[in-house]
């Protein structure tokens, strides 16, 4: 029997008829990714299973990277550019028999089964055939990006994007749609840093390029960044994101931000005390923009990111070298939401935690900003990054559960740069059928409710992110 | 077969067994509750459901309405007092299918059974029969407050109470026994509530009247809560609790106190440190005297309050706006009980955590001070608020157990409101019989020793708590 | 049957295999220990259980001691010196049944049952006959400590040991070998101590005298140890291990350093931020020390320690009175290992936490540093102390698989200071084998692949030790 068979991770009866019946056949909403849009809209068509898998220009999968890092692989088979496609593909494929119990397991088996057909373990033994099968495939129409996306029923997909961003790639392919509804999402983050002057007047200078008019004040920021919000909503965005170490909620005076912001403009780096200040009324301004536009606003918080210094000096960012962070993000969060919500200018909302000692702390935090206006308005969301893996998705699903109401979870994104990390969705519905399942077996819930269960797992699969978003 | 059926929650025969033959029979002694006495002492009879359940005057059932505001029920609904019973009834109706896999669905389902012997899952189908069946029972006599206590074999109920309130209902009570002792336990809360000078002198005028001496200086406070606090012990108090953020433990003089206190008696607001000082000394002294009067003491730990500010202004405390704080605890907890042991003025203790992640670190505080004095002298207590449920209760266990001695547990209480919320007894028993008998069945437990096992399982549903408050 | 049987912790039939076929014949490496060698050395013969289990001179298990502490146990039977041998038994006897759940109750039959195969649970009943069983078979050469731990299979055992120590039990027993190599470990704790001055400077004046030099400076300090290092490192140590609360990664100068380490000699307390700045200093150059001479490093952080006052006063440190701290790891954590990564002096690393909320963040902070140069550079070691048991272990084991190469794991320790504590390894096998056989058993790894999956489990339980630390 072949490893990924069709009762993978489904370990009872009942939770195989949730997922045969009912979320196997949902479509899919992937309401944040990293999917490049050029190589969308380019139709990207790969060299081979190393460019879609490892490297790809100077980016590539750094959970792979850590992985092999953590096996011996010398750095230069992935970012040294030193190796043959062959060569860095055959160091993946004997670091997979060590990657037994972490997601890369599965997730490597489920995309060689569920993209190349491919039912064979991925190992020393077996990589040359793997290789030459994949390459042999990523050679032909079916497997260029679009059609990538296209084969696993994805509906609409958001991608992740700098206001600055002129946002050509989404209008070309929205006058070439392909089957995939491609929409940008705003994520602001580099409107933020002003811990880097130099890189952000650069920044600062490219925003006032693109939003036609002079940024001298934090004011003028405001006005800019306005300016692409409603670009952005033209396009049809409705969603944005932050990529934070933690909340901010200091108190500031509009003085005080806009002598912040003119010192980084002449070069100076803010202190501690300024950073938190500015990040402060950024991102409230940032949330009353969204609010005013009736957008979801989603908040990523608790990375620690290219802390080895060496190698992000040699190879750059995002690149393998983040972790969890440990901050207090309770009384930081409620007084930011709080603000927010006196104001009656509360997003919708959705909160990410890296740190899953912040599950509980998250999932109350959101629940005491819900206010009846819609179904799960406030939210805790999917399991992210180093918590997207079974073990993390329990616990997620659990928290949720026990503290809210799991039956209004937008459910699953892929929050990938691939285009065929889709299998996640399916590795997320299994766990979803096996958890609750399990309850049903357990007498945990009622038997005589199937039909609610059913809805139940087609609403978190598809129809709840279908009906919260509505793109 | 029913929902709610003999073996609900019990995974395997020996958890059955431990259940049914000495779980089950265990009378209650339910020692930590927010029952109202004059509700008791009235022998209240409900209006109908919806009093009971949802809407009782200004109070209500706060883990229902966050419920019902998450799955986008109207406020209207819940504080607004807009709406009939039947009207906000049936908005709970509607939310309850929602609630599967929350603790609520299971407890109204338990309550359905257990206080009605209604065997019908409560959802839009079934709410209007419901209803009138609920309040057809309301209306009769085994339906008034004191024969719904007594339906559970409830022994003592303890319940909070401040140490300005003069206890009439409580004497009362006791004048017109029904069967269960009620009894009062010590919440000072108020009297350390120096972040709000108005309610404090307020408070400090009511204390000042009901105790007959003057209150001018914080040795007087000290001299009025003492006589307040012998008064209660006259009542039967043997119990104190304290609602708090975290721990306090600043160092302070004796006259910094007394400056602090003037200062809030004149209306102006302290700041931290002036608000840390003060609590260290006011929560040290309480426990003084808690040790000084053989009672033993419960700190409840890690709670934010009252976070939604548009809520509060509008519906006020305890409206289910709270949630999980992240502080750390484990300096200030034991420098705060180090000073009590070292003068041995260490009560009994009983600590409790609304965040899960301080599981580990209050149960190795609780036995960093255990002095072979008594059995468990100062213990974890049960999962509370927010961890009152399934998952809540394991990972407290699993605690209790792996870092200290689970035999020696005093189990579980209600922490409630409700006249009707006895069935979470059975919850926690169930609970406890599978994560034993599953013990058992997987041979970590000897079978050889269930004589010993059922000891442990009675002794933790009833004989702990009855041996250790000593009612 | 009985208890501690073939398939004890064993839940399935693939777990069995694993463990019967792998792990159970694998040599043990218990490569960190608290054993005092000169107990090896003399080849020390126990005058009976109660020194071996619970009380040796004034040092003991507090483990137990905790267990009777809760239990109501007077210290008298502990460190109190005022009760006879079998009255010390007969508590901990009457305690054990109590211990239910706790790793004592599994470990204390184990030990019975593997050490001096006694089959009977201890308790009240049997605490006499078992008591002289013990006692007759300790009398006897078969019983002696290089025999027990000859008994084992135990291959490597490394102490843990001052710089200041002369070694002079460790060349005894080199020049004396008995089948197990035994290795110092360089544990500089007492070196960075400089809270108590007095303490402090006594110790210098040893280190002064063992390493032949004269210390009046912090730089003469840094040349003492490096003498210490290399002696050790010629005695066989290439492990080294510190015991911290949080890890130190404070700015400072080394004048700074120089005058902190000054005034400390002359008796006067460092302020806080001096302890933080020298700590950082000693840490930073004992790490580079460890990476120049090829070493492993490990770090135990998160221990509050010795916090019952009144107790420390009266019976000493390491006496059961230390707890689980909360600190926040991540910021300082990176900090630390990160200059050390830039520089080019990152050694081999282990890192252990001691409050499981750390797991997730140890382990990516272990992962942002693999460099690829061997397999698992830098790890997350096995569950310590508190979480040195079921729960804690299948946690670690987790976090360690999610997130990084389960795999590469270099497994158990007994951390113990007793003769008979090998059995741990045993425990942790088992769960080992649990964990990864069900894994199988329920699809999560292909039964395909067992040959591979034997090669992990013997790998972890001992191979990979064996290829790490190439003692």
């Amino acid at each position: 029997m072949s490893f990924i068979n069709e009762d993978f991770m489904l370990s009872n009866v009942t939770a195989r008829e949730l997922y045969h019946e009912s979320a196997e056949k949902m479509p899919i909403i992937d309401y944040h990714c990293h999917l490049v849009p050029q190589q969308i809209a380019e139709n990207i068509q790969f060299r081979d299973i190393t460019q879609l898998w490892l490297v790809d220009g100077h980016y590539g999968d750094h959970y792979k990277w850590r992985a092999m890092r953590g096996n011996g692989v010398s750095e230069d088979y992935l970012t040294g550019g030193k190796h043959s496609s062959w060569e860095t593909f055959e160091k993946w494929a004997e670091t997979v028999p060590y990657t037994m119990r972490n997601p890369l397991y599965h997730w490597t088996h489920l995309e060689l089964k569920r993209v190349f057909g491919i039912d064979k373990l991925l190992k020393p033994e077996t990589a040359r055939e793997i290789f030459e099968e994949c390459n042999a495939k990523l050679a032909t129409e079916e497997f260029r990006g679009q059609a990538l996306i296209r084969k696993f029923g994805v509906e609409v997909v958001c991608t992740t994007d700098d206001p600055a961003d002129d946002l050509r790639w989404h209008k070309q392919i929205m006058e070439n749609p392909f089957g995939t509804r491609v929409i940008p999402a705003w994520r602001p983050d580099k409107a933020m840093a002003i811990e880097d002057p130099v890189s952000y007047k650069a920044y600062i200078e490219k925003l006032s390029e693109v939003s036609g008019m002079e940024i001298r004040t934090y004011n003028d920021l405001k006005d800019a960044l306005q300016k692409r919000h409603d670009f952005f909503a033209s396009m049809g965005c409705s969603l944005s994101d932050h990529g934070l170490e933690n909340f901010y909620a200091a108190d500031y005076t509009d003085l005080e931000v806009e002598f912040i912001f003119r010192k980084v403009l002449l070069g100076r780096t803010p202190n501690a005390d300024e950073l938190n200040k500015f990040r402060s009324a950024f991102l409230y301004d940032q949330a009353i923009m969204d609010a005013e536009a009736g957008w979801v606003q989603q908040f990523h918080v608790g990375a620690i990111r290219n802390n080895n210094t060496a190698m992000f000096q040699k190879v750059g960012a995002d690149t393998g070298f983040d972790a969890i962070h440990d901050h207090q993000i309770a009384e930081v969060g409620h007084k930011f939401f709080d603000r927010l919500n006196s104001e009656g200018k509360l997003a919708k909302t959705i909160l990410y935690c890296l740190n899953p000692k912040d599950n509980e702390v998250m999932m109350t935090m959101a629940y005491t900003f819900n206010d009846g206006s819609c179904p799960g308005k406030m939210q805790f969301g999917s399991g992210w990054w180093f918590l997207d893996q079974e073990v993390g998705m329990r616990r997620h699903m659990d928290a949720l559960s026990v503290l809210g109401l799991f039956s209004r979870f937008v459910g699953m994104l892929t929050d990938s740069r691939s285009f065929i990390s889709y299998p996640r969705h399916e590795y997320f519905r299994r766990i979803l059928c096996d958890v609750v399942g399990t309850d049903v077996e357990n007498g945990k819930l009622p038997v005589s409710e199937m039909e609610r269960i059913h809805q139940m797992i087609k609403d978190i699969s598809y129809n709840n992110a279908k009906e919260y978003f509505k793109f």
